[in-house]
C-alpha cells in the first residue's frame, strides 16, 4: 500500500527540471509515495489544443495531493492556462487555503537595506475561491463609447469565516501567535464588515492569539518598510495575490517562493507549487534553482501529515541556501541530490 | 483681480502645521492668491457632527482649487471621514486623475539597498471615479450564517479612456514617454479587456510613447526590485491605492509623497494634498514636515496653469531635502520659510 498518492503536473520550461529534485527529495523522506505523471500546461496545449479535460480532473481528483512545477510559455495566449487549469483546479477542488509562506533565510540578501536574515518570518493565508476570482461580471456595448464592464466580488460568512479559522488555527502553531486581517473595510464596505465581522467572532474563540488589522494600502507599505511585524496574515483573493508578490519581493524573491493551494479537510487533493513560472530563458540548461519546488514539497508533507519530514526537508534547504556562495554557478541535479541527502539524513 | 482662488481645508492635527508652510510657498511664488479657510475634519465632525454639509460643498465649487492638509483622528468612526469627505469630493468633483509622483530626492534615503537618490521618478496615474469605489455591491443575510457580500468594480470606456488619455499626455512630456499598464487581465476578464482595449486605442495616437503591460501582482514586486524601470504608471482606482502606497515607500516613505486629485479639464476644483495623515502623536510641536503639503502645492500650481512656479518650489523642496542632516531636528516653521524665500528666489 502507498503511504500516498501523488500527481505529478510538472509542466513546462524549467517546471519539469525542479519538480525532478522535489520527488527526488520526496521519496528520500517519505518512501513509498506512489507518483503519476500528468501531461499539462503549455506543451500539451499546443500540441492538442486541451487545457484540462474533463476525464483529468476526475482522475487528479482520486490523488492526495498535486504537485506542480510551472504552466505557461509565451507561445501561449495569457489567461489560457491561468484560467483554464491553475484558477479551474483551485475551484473545483475547493482549495480554499491559498499558503505562501515568506521566509528571509539565512544566506540570501534581502533588497531591503538593513533587514537581516532569519528576521522576515511570515505566511500568508489568502482566501483561495471567493472574491473578486469566480469570473463574476460582464460587459456592454462592447468595442463602443458606452461600453460598461463589471466585476464583482463575491464573498460567503461561510467561505470567508473557514479561511479565517485556518488562519488562527495556524497561529496556535507559531511562536508569535499573532494574526493580521488585512482588507479595505474604509472603501469595501459591505465586504469588509462581513471580514471584520467573522474576524472578530473567530479571534473571541482564541484569546491567547494577538490580532490586528490593516487596510491592504498600509500593509503594502508596511510590509516594505517593517515586514518583520508580520507573522500570519488572512486576507481576501486578490489582495492576497498582491501581497504574496511583496512579501516574495522582500524575502529573496519569487524565485525562492513556496505555495500551496489547500483544501484543509482533504476532501479534494490540494495543490502544492513553486510560485515562479516557466522561465524558458533557463528552460533545458539545468541551471535553475529548485529551492522552491522543494519548499512546496515541505507543504504537502505537512499537509498529508508528515511535519517531521517537513521539517527536515526545510532544513536542507536552509543548510543549502546558508552554504551558498554568492554568484557561484549552481546545477539543478547536484542541489536536488545535496538536498535529498541532507533531508534523508 | 485675484489670480487664483484657492479653498483651504487645512484639518485636523499637523494638517494645520503643514499647510501654513504650503500657503507661505504659494504667496511667494504667486503673489495674489486668494485664499479661503473651510473648517472640515475630525475635530468639525467631533463639535457638530457634521462631516461636509452641502452648502459647504456649494461653496467649494466656486474656488480654483483646495489645498488640504490632513483629516482624521482616533475620535472619529474609521471610514466616516474617509467616504464622506475626500471620496465624496472625489466623485463630486469628478476628479478622475488621482495623481502621485515619486522620487527618491537627492538626501533622501530608500529603505531599498543598493538604490540612489535619483534614480526613481515615476508618477501613477490612478483612476480616481470608478471601479471599486463607487460604493456598488450589497449584502444579505446579514450576521447569519448565510450572509453574502458583494462589491462591484464599475469601469466605462469613458471613464477609463480619459484617464488614459491624461496618462499618455503626461508621458509625453516627460524625458523617458513611457506608459505602463498595470491590471489583472488574466482574471478581471471583463474590465481587463476594456482597459487593455482602451490602452492599445490611445496608444496607437502615441507612437512616440513606449507602452507596456503588467499584472498588478508583479507590478507590485518590480516597484520594490527595480522602481526605476517606471516612468508613467497607469491603473485603475483600487490598484491605485496599494501601487502608490509601494511607490511611496520605497522611494523616502509616504512622509514626502504630495497626491493631486484633479479634474484637468477645470470643470471642478482639483484637490492637492499630503498622503501623509493628520499624526496626531506630533501635532502641535511644530516639528512636522512641511515638505509633501509643499509639494502638493506644487502640483496645484501646474494644475492652474504655472508650470514655473511649480518647478521653483519642487527645486526648492530639492535643495532643502539635499541639505538635510540625518537626524538633525526640524522645525515645521523655520522650513517653512526656507522653502518660500528658495522658492521666490
Ligand atoms: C496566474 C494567476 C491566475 C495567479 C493568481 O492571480 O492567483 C497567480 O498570480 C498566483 O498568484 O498564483
Ligand atoms: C482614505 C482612503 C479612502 C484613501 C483611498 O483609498 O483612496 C487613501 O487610502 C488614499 O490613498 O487616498
Amino acid at each position: 500500500m502507498s503511504v500516498a498518492r501523488i500527481a505529478v503536473v510538472a509542466g513546462d520550461g524549467i517546471g519539469t527540471e525542479v519538480v525532478a529534485q522535489a520527488r527526488k527529495v520526496l521519496d528520500a523522506v517519505l518512501p513509498g509515495v506512489e507518483a503519476t505523471e500528468y501531461d499539462l500546461g503549455a506543451a500539451r496545449y499546443n500540441r492538442t489544443g486541451e487545457v484540462l479535460p474533463d476525464s483529468v480532473l476526475t482522475e487528479l481528483a482520486d490523488h492526495d495531493a498535486i504537485l506542480l512545477g510551472a504552466v505557461g510559455d509565451p507561445s501561449v495566449p495569457p489567461g489560457v492556462l491561468e484560467r483554464g487549469l491553475l484558477l479551474r483546479l483551485r475551484f473545483a477542488f475547493d482549495q480554499y487555503v491559498n499558503l505562501r509562506p515568506s521566509r528571509l533565510w539565512p544566506g540570501t540578501a534581502s533588497p531591503l537595506a538593513g533587514v537581516k536574515a532569519g528576521e522576515i518570518d511570515l505566511v500568508v493565508v489568502r482566501e483561495g475561491t471567493e472574491g473578486l476570482y469566480t469570473g463574476a461580471g460582464g460587459s456592454l456595448h462592447r468595442d463602443t463609447p458606452a461600453e460598461v464592464a463589471t466585476e464583482e466580488s463575491l464573498n460567503t460568512r461561510h467561505g470567508v469565516e473557514r479561511v479565517i479559522r485556518d488562519a488562527f488555527a495556524r497561529a496556535e502553531r507559531r511562536e508569535r501567535r499573532k494574526v493580521t486581517l488585512v482588507h479595505k473595510t474604509n472603501v469595501l464596505t459591505h465586504s469588509g464588515s462581513l471580514w471584520a465581522r467573522a474576524f472578530q467572532a473567530v479571534a473571541a474563540e482564541h484569546p491567547d492569539v494577538t490580532t490586528e488589522y490593516q487596510h491592504v494600502d498600509a500593509a503594502a507599505m508596511f510590509l516594505v518598510t517593517q515586514p518583520q511585524r508580520y507573522d500570519v496574515v488572512v486576507t481576501d483573493n486578490l489582495f492576497g495575490d498582491i501581497l504574496t508578490d511583496i512579501a516574495a519581493a522582500v524575502s529573496g524573491g519569487i524565485g525562492l517562493a513556496a505555495s500551496g493551494c489547500i483544501n484543509p479537510e482533504r476532501a479534494y487533493p490540494s495543490m502544492f507549487e513553486p510560485v515562479h513560472g516557466s522561465a524558458p530563458d533557463i528552460a533545458g540548461k539545468g541551471v535553475a534553482d529548485p529551492a522552491a519546488a522543494v519548499l512546496s514539497a515541505a507543504l504537502l508533507l505537512d499537509h498529508l501529515g508528515h511535519p517531521e519530514a517537513a521539517h527536515r526537508v526545510s532544513e536542507a534547504v536552509a543548510a543549502e541556501l546558508a552554504a551558498r556562495v554568492p554568484g557561484a554557478p549552481l546545477r539543478t541535479e547536484e542541489v536536488g541530490d545535496r538536498l535529498a541527502a541532507h533531508a534523508a539524513g
